[in-house]
């Protein structure tokens, strides 16, 4: 007797295929695999395919296909939207990454590395740094995030304001399509003009299209020399305008750059132990400027200073701190990466992961502010985030002493009044953690008309019996399968 | 009477909609249009059309699509490939950007320009300037080639080692779909992960999928300081060791990295005019560096002598020489950039526009080189190019003395010899150049598959009726209206 909703063909040939290790139909062992990092998803599945290799995963598929059974691949499942779990009906098999985990190569000659999906981004960090090169996508999830996962969601993180998203970092591919077909991308080359860019496509189409078995991901030399401040300024349009001049010297040196509202920053001096703030007095927002090269030397030094001094001369930095060793960078870099936990310890809170364009953010801020404060007095407007690429958390904490479940009753009151203000500045509602199936009911009024209707027509041409990661991107109306084509023009 | 063969309820509407000056049809008229640039084909055409708006474009595609009339985007007509160029059965319209060429707006917040597609690369590279910004694509033929066309084409050129392909400087885009829909992608958000890449398609499609009628690229700030180096060195792999070794300390200070053969220099230096290779004697190969930033002072010069007088300590570089004035440094390029019009003078030529990875130029080159003098003896190999990338022109100029047109009769027999040995090594036909009409039928054997079915479900998808540029990147065989689908496995 199975646990599983298979049918026992399909269940007899995945189980020869892939053995035991690779297939597991027990509630015990696939409970982890249906529920979401953010516990907001709890579905089921009819059995978690744990492929051992491109080719098992080739065949795999091939039967699901064959069979008509959805499949919702899976990474690390560190997916902020719930995009890497199933829904409540038992029928889809988990597809996980899980066991591929070979770095296949790296080559110094063109800083590449050859890997299989489910090599954590923190593992391919670390064989990475092991050579002396860096490959420098960094989000918090690294330790458990994989290469398909990351590359599937088109990750951002902290460096991406010099080194691209994800995206970027790839220079191959090669994934399973939804028929069990092997699409094989994977070539070393900066310049391909050879037809449509497949590789693009897949990236960012969070498993709706195929699953990312492989990738070829572009390494950078490692930083020899860094340079680390923390600066008080009066708002986002300080932090922006400081950002500009250092983007006017030399934006290939800015590694990062990450700005902290003081109500953000507030709660990680208050709320996490052993941080504390290196400034004489507390300041309405703060910016963190990390510049890194791989050349040894003092000349970021100078850059730094030359910037900052004239910063602070002007006004438009009215404090600064910069790090004068490792430690001290550690310390800097602790006060902007406590920002979630400190928010989760100031009790609930509600997150919009929001991009405008860069001259747009002042506006953001102090329009999202000042309409949130009227939503819920005493609110806690706690942005933060990658300024340098127009993407900020633009999250809110519940006011002090307030009941948790009560604020968050007005969750989507609030999404939905810092959305509107996203909206008119021509923003987006999803900058770095994509649409998963927490934001499919945004896709109509935001992305709607001629581009989600070439997204179903995409969806339809290389998955026509939706069963590739269903009710993730599309909104539900039209996410069922079989899914209706509608018209062009609407 | 018409010298056209649109039926005439759609010459008229045509007519209305875009006026005599967006309407042509006398073949006095349209014959520009229906050859290119390199004279390998003389098609002909029903009409060009030339929209002034975005609006009035779709409107008259809309039009076409409803009359089953093929339809030929068309930007600076500078296609290396017949990218742009009608058939020969006069069918077909060629919908020309050139009435579109207004540059929309510059923003220095985010540094980006908004322009229509008409916008030639020089007049956006020069409007850039204007404001003390750098538009960082530059080919040989940016004086007429479009943004809409080096955008539909994902146009490489000498800063791509820097910058990446024109791909990675478009923030946002809109075209107009087969069917006369806008897609409006206008966005300038430097991260937003809100559905499949539909930009990313649409960016070399080469104008298969519709035709881009807007975009907003990245600028970067202009450089201040720059340093300019011709290096002989011993051979392929010298040149390579050397542009690592920059890499090593500064991959983002690499504004340009070129790479000739003795050659092609010699036929340079003995046909052009003003050329004159300032070293001691001539080398078996050379690299040209180009160091850049923005920021003022020191550092590049700095760079470049650790670097080259390491390489010149160690034999890496036989003998170099700086720019020390801006005359210099244009005399430098112009040994650069008068390969293409010596090896014309030099009689007939092949071109070869391949890339490989990285590590295996030198090969590509000892091999290529030693199968072509075979196959004709006394064949100037005269390769050169953009190897930081990967990207070799592989040209090939007739032996001294030799009847061009014989050479020239063996023109396939050199590009398979090639291209045999360019397959071997991973590489690709087409790194820079696209598919056009003039290698479609390298597609199958190269691209066949999985790879070049899921590009046909997409075409299907977007343009069931095959009228946006038929003929181009798929092989003829399938690419003639209402196309086949062929089966996933093949």
């Amino acid at each position: 007797m199975y646990e599983t909703a298979l049918p026992a063909p399909l269940h007899d040939a995945l189980l020869a295929l892939l053995g035991p290790a690779g297939f597991l139909t027990q509630a015990t062992d696939t409970s982890p695999y249906c529920t979401d990092w953010r516990a907001l998803y709890h579905g089921r599945c009819a059995a978690v395919l744990r492929p051992a290799t491109t080719e098992e995963c080739a065949k795999a598929v091939a039967l699901c296909h064959a069979h008509g059974v959805p499949m919702v691949p899976q990474g690390g499942n560190t997916s902020m939207v719930g995009g890497a779990t199933p829904d409540g009906s038992g029928r889809a098999v988990v597809v996980s990454t899980t066991r591929m985990r070979q770095v296949i190569a790296i080559e110094h000659a063109d800083l590449t590395m050859t890997v299989e999906a489910g090599v954590t981004l923190k593992a391919a960090q670390d064989a990475a740094a092991a050579e002396g090169l860096l490959f420098p996508l960094s989000i918090s999830s690294e330790g458990s995030a994989d290469i398909g996962g990351i590359l599937s969601t088109n990750a951002g993180g902290n460096n991406t304001v010099r080194y691209g998203n994800a995206r970027e970092l790839a220079l191959g591919l090669q994934a399973v399509l939804p028929d069990g077909t092997v699409l094989d991308l994977m070539r070393r080359l900066r310049k391909d003009n050879t037809g449509y860019a497949l590789r693009q496509l897949l990236i960012g189409a969070e498993g709706t299209l195929g699953i990312i078995t492989r990738a070829i991901i572009q390494l950078q030399p490692a930083p020899r020399s860094r340079e680390t401040a923390l600066c008080a300024v009066a708002d986002a349009k300080a932090a922006l305008d400081l950002f500009a001049a250092f983007r006017r010297e030399d934006p290939s040196a800015i590694q990062a750059f990450e700005f902290m509202s003081g109500v953000s920053m507030g709660l990680v001096n208050t709320l996490i132990e052993g941080a504390s703030l290196p400034l004489a007095q507390p300041a309405p927002a703060y910016a963190l400027v990390e510049l890194a090269s791989p050349r040894a030397g003092n000349s970021l030094r100078e850059l730094m200073e030359d910037v900052l001094g004239h910063a602070l001369e002007t006004g438009l930095v009215s404090d600064a701190v910069l790090a004068e060793s490792e430690a001290q960078r550690l310390d800097l870099w602790k006060l902007r990466e406590e920002h979630a936990e400190a928010q989760k310890r100031a009790g609930a809170s509600v997150k919009n992961d929001v991009s405008v364009p860069l001259p747009a953010i002042p506006t953001l801020i102090a329009q999202a502010t000042a309409a949130c404060e009227a939503l819920i007095p005493g609110i806690r407007v706690a942005p933060f985030g990658h300024i340098g690429d127009g993407n900020i958390h633009f999250n809110l904490v519940q006011p002090e002493g307030a009941d948790p479940e009560a604020f968050l009753a007005q969750d989507h009151a609030i999404m939905d009044t810092v959305a509107a203000i996203v909206r008119k500045l021509d923003g987006s509602f999803s900058a770095e953690h994509g649409v998963g199936q927490l934001k499919t009911y945004l896709m109509p009024s935001w992305r709607g008309g001629a581009e989600l209707t070439t997204m179903h027509r995409i969806k339809n041409a290389i998955d026509p019996a939706n069963l590739m990661n269903p009710g993730k991107i599309f909104p539900p109306d039209r996410g069922t399968s079989p899914r209706k084509l509608p018209p062009t023009h609407p």
